[in-house]
């Protein structure tokens, strides 16, 4: 006997946890589609040397690699930007541009085991390629916007910045050597005192304290987004980078407003810089209001060249990711993830063995009416049955015995309110559908998303 | 610069391929939940013993293995049954049992590469765990026949046996012991002369021409499924076996018409046998009339004991498995898988840069209002705009430049039927909304399914 155990590091997903999983992937899909994002597919394996081409030191020696039945060097993907890249670089022609495209797929990655990370986690990733129209970076925001609302959520802030504000800061006081150090150090100010950035960015970056205090005035910038673009504009001038920068920040903030986002809903943040490596324009992350602790939910931002390892076809492109993860985490803690084992609301009992083709009819006839049933799949006592009901989350019970269906009648059972009615069932099913149609909708305030 | 190319024996998925293939798993998740089917999900990863206990040679030698990071021998999973024997083995206290599930994801063999296979490909399984009730075994057969219903096709049969009504045949003529080679060469009826069948059974078998004339009168089973039932009741009477199986049957062919399938959709057919050693009850192929030769879309059938290697647990079960590949295959040959490279039917062209923000609001209105739309992502002559419409799909083009929207109106153009027409625009969007609705309507004939 071999003991059935998941491998080190990974996870099941049983059905109270894969039935919202599953729904928020098809919110995102259902978002991502309309505004005309298509999906794509890659293999889960790749030649090694795509995947570690960029790869840090981190990734590399994360990565599960192998080598196949051919004796080729292959790898599991550890995100889905790597195989995007390659992607791209070998379809761009046929696949046109600008190309806009989400992937929802599992990626792995041999980290050394935390609480609440796995080896194999699901990204939900969405990017417009091959424009560096600001008309994209408005979308990828809405996108996101679109998402939390999806789900449910209202009370959030999308945090937007734009790489260039920063650089343009630095350019002009002369720091460009030393900005990635000086980011560094600004990225902590969300968490720490203006004093303990200035004291790092004089130690690690070299600056004096007054440059230091001069990169710090981003500390000062606050207000509403009209107010900020204000300042900043102050802080940039004159230069070329930085007013290019802010530019497009301004262009965001007229876009949003106009494609009818409340003003609350984003917000102008000059301390959020993520992994300035990669991103060189706009960049996002997403809280919620109720949990700023469990960090950003939606990320992405604004890059030049995503498939330069690859191609000489150069390819500037934005995007985001859903954290799946996180924000279900997070939906859980609000109490906006109710529990339930079963994704019909409806349970027919089976309890008279010689009645099965009446129960079969019963079924059909509710599964035709667009509810999804489940018929109990053996003959067993009621109560056991009601047992079984009540575990899984069902909604309601239909109960039919052979004196209930010789009356021509079958019996609708509200589990949550516990009440019970006799419904007409013979030649015509609309008793039944009126009865089921009526008893859902009282207590539809318990509805899973 | 390193080439793009994707690892030998496997595929992208382009959004013309993906797009129907994403819709496909949509349809089946809808249909597998109507019956109460819950999704679960299980890592790509394995422990290798757990993938290897039961393999056969051909299986141990197509799959994919290593060393993780941790020194731990693992496989990548070659099908979704013997995880969902791992898993239930694993969580049936928690699950409770029967239980019903659907998984739907990628597994990996490394078989030699051969036209239209590929070393990733997507099972979409669906099983009944933990009851040997034949309601089980007809709701399984009506899955399969919804499934197939709500992709598009209507003619198709779904052809039934049982193992048992065979086995029975064989141990009433006293061959149990040479059952493997006599129902090797069975299942070779469909393709082959009765007397190709009888020499083989004669050779392979060592049966007597008398014994294989005996088995051989289920080559005569014909007809109705009434008279079928009708003719294997004199072939299987006096053995319990077989009676039991027949008994089986006939419950089937009742149940399916109880629940209103038209009897020309399933067929008994005492010819098809599938994997012998697995199945030990009712067993399932599934062929569209229009296309028999491809094989069968949708298989599966009735098991004794799911996971003897795991647990105790007796876990009797029936599940089917829907041939994604298979029928994507089939629809487009059949003209039923429209080509499409957009996933919404609507393009705002972005041709006036100072007029972003309007078209920002035309793009939100139009998707407030359900209907998805893409804002083309960047500035470009609308020729170059309706070109990219063409080619990706897309069946209507929302046109407004700088006149047209101080004129207070926008533009609307049918792709397909080359027609135009202006519609107000501004404070109120009823009437755009309108006039896409109804040139939605018009070439609602080319709509994706």
């Amino acid at each position: 006997m071999i003991e059935p155990k998941t491998l080190k590091g990974f996870r099941d997903y049983l059905p109270e946890v894969m039935i919202p999983r599953e729904r928020m992937m098809e919110v995102a899909r259902n978002v991502y589609r309309q505004y005309g994002f298509v999906p794509i597919d890659t293999p889960a394996l790749e030649y090694l040397e795509i995947l570690t081409g960029k790869g840090s030191d981190e990734t590399e020696r994360q990565l599960y690699r192998f080598e196949d039945h051919g004796g080729r060097q292959v790898g599991m993907r550890f995100d889905l930007t790597v195989p995007l890249a390659r992607f791209v670089a070998q379809h761009h022609a046929q696949l046109g541009l600008p190309f806009k495209r989400y992937h929802i797929a599992p990626v792995w990655r041999g980290e050394a085991p935390q609480a609440g990370r796995y080896r194999e986690f699901v990204q939900c990733d969405f990017d417009t390629i091959g424009t560096e129209s600001v008309a994209a970076d408005i979308e990828t925001a809405l996108v996101m916007h679109d998402l939390i609302v999806a789900v449910g959520v209202t009370e959030f802030k999308i945090h937007i910045n734009h790489r260039q504000v920063l650089t343009g800061l630095l350019e002009k006081l002369g720091l460009l050597d030393a900005s990635v150090p000086v980011l560094r150090a600004l990225d902590k100010l969300a968490k720490t005192s203006v004093e303990a950035v200035s004291a790092e960015m004089q130690q690690a970056a070299g600056l004096t304290a007054a440059q230091a205090a001069e990169v710090l005035t981003l500390a000062s910038v606050k207000g509403s987004n009209a107010e900020i673009l204000q300042q900043l504009a102050t802080i940039v001038a004159g230069n070329a980078r930085g007013e290019a920068g802010l530019k497009r920040l301004s262009d965001m903030v007229a876009g949003l407003a106009a494609a009818g986002v409340p003003e609350s809903r984003f917000e102008l943040d000059v301390s959020i810089a993520r992994g300035l490596d990669y991103y060189t324009g706009v960049v996002f992350e997403t809280y919620l209001d109720a949990l700023p602790g469990i960090g950003s939910i939606c990320s992405g931002g604004r890059y030049d060249n995503l498939a330069g390892m690859y191609t000489k076809q150069h390819l500037p492109g934005i995007g985001a990711s859903l954290g799946l993860d996180r924000l279900l985490a997070a939906l859980e803690k609000l109490g906006k993830l109710p529990a339930s084992k079963t994704t019909v609301p409806i349970l027919v009992a089976f309890f008279d063995p010689d009645r099965l083709n009446d129960y079969l009819k019963i079924s059909r006839t509710i599964r035709e009416a667009g509810f999804g049933c489940e018929l109990y799949p053996e003959p067993k006592k009621l109560g056991a049955q009601l047992k079984y009901a009540d575990q899984k989350g069902f909604r309601i019970a239909v109960i039919a015995g052979s004196q209930e269906l010789e009356r021509g009648v079958v019996q609708l059972k509200d589990l949550q309110r516990k009440i019970s009615s006799d419904v007409a069932w013979g030649n015509d099913p609309s008793e039944l559908l009126r009865g089921l149609a009526n008893m859902l909708q009282l207590n539809e305030g318990n509805l899973v998303v």
